[in-house]
């Protein structure tokens, strides 16, 4: 699992800062989190493959999570994208896309869907064989929604000593593999724990961007490996937060904290400071295993 | 008159090109023409002072003309701008940018006008004491205009040697300055002829992006100072040109020389092409005097 910043600062893109916008590897599959202005070109910039992304996830719909969008579906129509798009996002998504392509007179030449959301529980909105994708409803100015992606559990790892120790078959590693005991021809029963490690244990992300303190996300995020919690202020702002429906570096801590998440990630700054490493040192006060996401950064779980 | 060129591609952003944008200087006014994606943070680092454009033309709506402007709308919001923001552009443009803002829960603290253009024939769409602006109707695969701005003739010049010589008081000057003869205590008239120079020749900037060529528009844009063409494409790609409703660099320079424009300056180029100095030789072949633009390049007419 490897995720890749593309942008992570609060409100309007500057010259050297980009709003937010993240690419997520999981299990071979690219997902796009959120498009702020300017993400096609940090796309670029990051050399992430376009042709990859199939799924774009958007969180709310306001400017800086989404503004990148149109553009970066009016560019794939220009590199004559021939694979199917799939845009999650907030009811509204859609007419808004689709007025501008047809002022435009644009017709994508790949299939287009649009996966509104719009329930306020958390559900499951992607899923295949090797990782599922659910909504955190969060708390903000607008109808916002976090997203968890977690890997399935993978196949049991074989084993290859034991295996050969037995003269067992490539025909039946599949079996193996998917947990079955065996049976050698003299009748012994081989037990699958014998001729197979765990898989990996799977990992999980948690994209919680904007939001305000709220602790009705915490089971829903439980245990998460990684959590990115957006910390648009620090708490000598607080009143700015809470006005704003944005948290504090000391909140997305304590909502690390109390979900017994392994690893925090913060972003989504206000770009009213200079200086970033404060939110790291006030969300420290609280949860130790933080790090600043930065725009370029990226994050390999391997 | 100054003109900065934010961008001058065609089709996508880039890492190191940016669509269609630039800012044009005249009369102190600060008139923004088209707003691909990328234009704030154009705007930013070329140090515009964005507070000054109160004024914004819209070609058209191919994104690559007009992404940028929902961003740019946001940051005024957010930069607390009070001063009234005017959008010339296509229908359309305003159903566009209001969805967006009503989605997101956004109202401008500051008045947004939208003056949508639907005609087929140039017409005046903006006038002030010191600079009027015209359509230049385009042919292109959608509703297109180009926009001629023009310097009115401004006040004549006082020939200080010649007031002092006859002790004219400072009270008069202004008559002096608008073409009055002046009549001296003793009766003797001076007529202003002696008293004054002519004003500056008032220059003309013409803006045409996204046109195939199109004759039709020589008797509005003729004899203007300055001609931006779009040349999409070299002649080489001529069908292409045809095909996309685009002109080739040769196709602008006849436009030029046709029109007898003093000074042609090429844009929008396809990003299929990596030298640029093509699009000049081709047009040079036809029209002597011209510039290629290229993002944050300035041209100081004055």
């Amino acid at each position: 699992m490897k995720l890749t910043i593309l942008g992570c600062y609060a409100a309007t893109p500057r010259t050297i800062t980009n709003p937010t916008s993240q690419v997520l590897e999981i299990k071979n599959r690219m997902f796009l989190i959120d498009c702020g202005e300017g993400t096609q070109v940090q796309l670029r910039k990051n050399k992430i493959k376009f042709s990859s992304i199939n799924h774009i996830f958007i969180s709310h719909l306001h400017g800086d999570h989404f503004y990148g969008l149109v553009g970066l579906i009016s560019t794939f129509m220009l590199l004559n994208r021939q694979t199917d798009l799939h845009i999650h996002g907030p009811k509204g998504i859609k007419e808004i896309i689709l007025l501008q392509l047809k002022y435009s007179n644009s017709y994508t030449g790949y299939n287009l869907y649009f996966h509104e959301l719009s329930a306020t529980k958390s559900e499951i909105i992607f899923e295949d064989e090797k990782v599922i994708v659910k909504t955190i409803p969060l708390k903000h100015r607008i109808y916002t929604n976090g997203f968890l992606f977690q890997e399935k559990i993978g196949e049991r790892k074989l084993n290859i000593d034991e295996v050969q120790k037995h003269n067992i078959e490539t025909c039946y590693f599949q079996n193996i593999k998917n947990g079955k005991d065996i049976t050698l021809d003299n009748g012994t029963i081989i037990p699958n724990a014998k001729l197979t490690f765990d898989p990996p244990k799977p990992k999980s992300y948690a994209f919680c961007s904007d939001t305000m303190y709220d602790e009705t996300i915490i089971p829903i995020i439980q245990n998460a490996d990684i959590l990115y919690h957006e910390t648009t202020f620090l708490e000598t702002e607080a009143d700015k937060a809470q006005k704003t429906m944005h948290s504090t570096a000391k909140e997305a801590a304590k909502i690390a904290q109390l979900a017994n998440i392994k690893h925090l990630i913060l972003g989504h700054y206000s770009t009213r400071y200079d200086n970033i490493e404060l939110f790291k040192e006030e969300a420290q006060t609280i949860f130790e295993n933080v790090t600043l996401a930065d725009d370029g950064k990226t994050f390999d779980f391997n």
